[in-house]
């Protein structure tokens, strides 16, 4: 049976997880600084020594092909990203684009010549340094100009970054893909979680991508001395406030596992110890993994809210910060997943992903699948973000057998 | 029977109000600001017009005595402040003032020759624009240099207020009056709060000051991923602090009425939507009228407190903000102002005090005693602050009759 070489997509790895290393371990090489210049040169001159076609589009997307493409062919991707998170791990993205090119690299050498083109593909700024999935976007046609005139990095760092990968707003626009030209995309990526360790599972079959929906909440009660003004006649804002978060985890918990909630932010005004929150603001965030599921979960959330002012004597406000719509997965292409891992008799389970990845850009635009190997006590963004040699070579070899189950019918 | 001039104390309060006036229906007499030195230039003309002995001490609390006092005898002191907070009421420091001068009035008219002296006084900046309590700490002799060193206003604002009043710290640390020449001392104050007006009670008869202490209390738990970490994977920091702010409140509540609470801040880092808290710090402070009560506040707070970070897998660290002990009342003042206020055929009860007054630093030196008289709906420190006619005047005559019980005993 066909599969790719261990020895090098490890030694891969470990070459990539030097480019932008810190102290403790992790690696930053956040999209467009040097360090991830470096690391796209590294990764260049992996491709053409493997003698394969690089490529590097508009948005700064570098490719890797197969020599003798036919122009007139579907392309089947596969892929991910090299930039990270500010002292991140180095597997987060790193893992899907080596995992691609050693596939490349295995059909090359194996004389293999498929009937659509096949692409490995590393997309640029994955993690919104400057935009998120900036490369998925633009080859998704996802992108607009007023977004890129709103870099999270603000302006002059993503000028600069861009001058130093050779692109522009222009370029970026124009790395639009036709996706009459497309087969199919492929990523293989870090669980960041930790459902396949504890269920002991070789390889993960997404499903869907989550959508999030993002709120602030704003329970309303009366400033108040915090002495004189006796229990019973308080109004206390974070009285609601807290009562609201320990309730709504309940819920999450209790009738939507496995979706997931949280309130990362929380203010009270005045914020004084001697005066009783007449204010308390906090910001609510859930992700399912269908549109439905978010509508009841939003349904119950808000209902709770509610009855939680109520019981308080406050007033509720709720004002939509955000949202992202879920990005369900191809059926053809989940199932071509569940055939390659069952070829290598891996383990395998289906599951959503809580986190956002390339793969939801490209399911708007082409047949998507992701798959997900274990990631050691689902440590992620972090140094200690790690997966075993096993788990890496399992996902390798799965991404290979995807794409010849895809290829092959 | 004797009784102060309701026309003239009335009026004295509405000219009053009108000295920092604001478009609201407020006052802004913040101590030592020109508003404060207005206030204190009318007090003087009243004090003279009356034909009573004025006096400014090195603190700038102002007094006035009746005429021919004799120095071998120990003094009663009356009095409350002038000033106000930002934007606060008419009523609050400014009705105990009034109400000593009127009683002044009062006797002096009726050429009562009490063996003790009687003194009315306005002690400066009780709400603390500068230094808290100063006059009152400062006559006291509970001040030390290192905290007029440290004015929460900064040393320019308090060093160009105390030239306004013609004071240093120097002036202020030798106000300091011998205990051995102090008889009592009682203060008029409106309650702030809502027991006198729900009880329907004329008077209220202060117990004890109650003791403040204040913690901040944080809650450690796991940075963690909002989407890819499993509920069930979670430490939210937040989840433990939300519900001890639930489980404190109940607790108070059921155990320590009329003791209260207040969390009136709360932050946590790193503070993301899409990112689980690491750390909850929340600020908690509480009252109550004993030391003893303290304690079992604290104890069980701090227990329920370690209880919740266990249950959510959380580290708890608790670190003391400021504290300021009980000050109980005197039995005999208290007697003395039951019996004044029974002379009157008022209703009265006996309460601790939520908030702090000039009559906590006097209690360390002298017999004191506080009366209440209900505000309407408990607003304090607002424009809306209110009591009623009726209530002022059963306040200063209380007061007047309290003074009587406390010179014939």
């Amino acid at each position: 049976m066909i599969k790719i070489s261990p020895t090098r997509i490890l030694n891969d790895l470990k070459m990539l997880g030097q480019i932008g290393a810190t102290e403790n371990g992790g690696v930053s090489r956040t999209a467009m600084s040097s360090a991830d210049v470096a690391g796209r040169e590294w990764f260049k001159t992996q491709v053409l020594e493997a003698g394969l076609i690089f490529r590097q589009d508009g948005a700064g997307n570098l490719s890797a092909l197969l020599p003798r493409t036919n122009p007139h062919a579907k392309t089947v991707l596969m892929g991910s990203h090299l930039d990270t998170v500010p002292n991140g791990g180095r597997f987060d993205g790193a893992l899907g684009v080596l995992s691609a090119l050693e596939v490349l690299r295995t059909f090359q050498e194996a004389g293999f010549k498929p009937t659509p083109n096949l692409e490995a593909i590393s997309f640029t700024d994955e993690e919104g340094t400057h935009v998120s999935l900036l490369g998925s976007r633009a080859v998704a046609g996802a992108l607009s100009s007023v977004t890129l005139k709103r870099p999270r990095s603000g302006r002059r760092a993503f000028e600069a970054g861009m001058a130093r990968l050779g692109i522009s707003p222009e370029s970026i626009l124009g790395a639009r893909r036709d996706p009459q030209m497309l087969a199919a995309y492929v990523e293989v990526h870090i669980e960041q979680g930790t459902r396949l360790e504890q269920s002991k599972t070789d390889v993960g079959v997404v499903t869907s991508i989550v959508g999030i929906r993002s709120h602030w909440l704003t329970f309303k009660g009366q400033v108040a001395h915090a002495g004189t003004t006796s229990m019973e006649d308080r109004a206390d804002a974070l009285w609601g406030g807290a009562v609201f978060v320990d309730n709504a985890r309940r819920l999450v918990v209790d009738d939507f596992t496995p979706g997931v909630l949280n309130v990362g932010q929380i203010e009270v005004d005045p914020g004084s110890f001697n005066i009783v929150p007449g204010l308390a603001r906090l910001s609510l965030e859930f992700r399912h993994s269908t549109e439905t599921l978010l509508d009841q979960m939003q349904a119950d959330l808000f209902a709770l809210a509610e009855e939680t002012a109520k019981t308080f004597g406050l007033e509720l406000t709720i004002e939509q910060a955000s949202s992202a719509e879920t990005a369900p997965m191809d059926e053809k292409v989940i199932t071509a997943i569940e055939k390659g891992a069952s070829t290598l008799s891996l383990s395998h389970k289906r599951l959503p992903s809580f986190a956002g990845h390339d793969a939801q850009s490209m399911s708007r635009i082409t047949p998507t699948g992701m798959l997900f190997v274990p990631s050691v006590n689902g440590i992620s963004h972090n140094p200690a973000e790690h997966s075993t040699q096993e788990a890496v070579v399992n996902g390798a070899n799965t991404l290979l057998h995807t794409v010849l189950a895809l290829v092959h019918t």
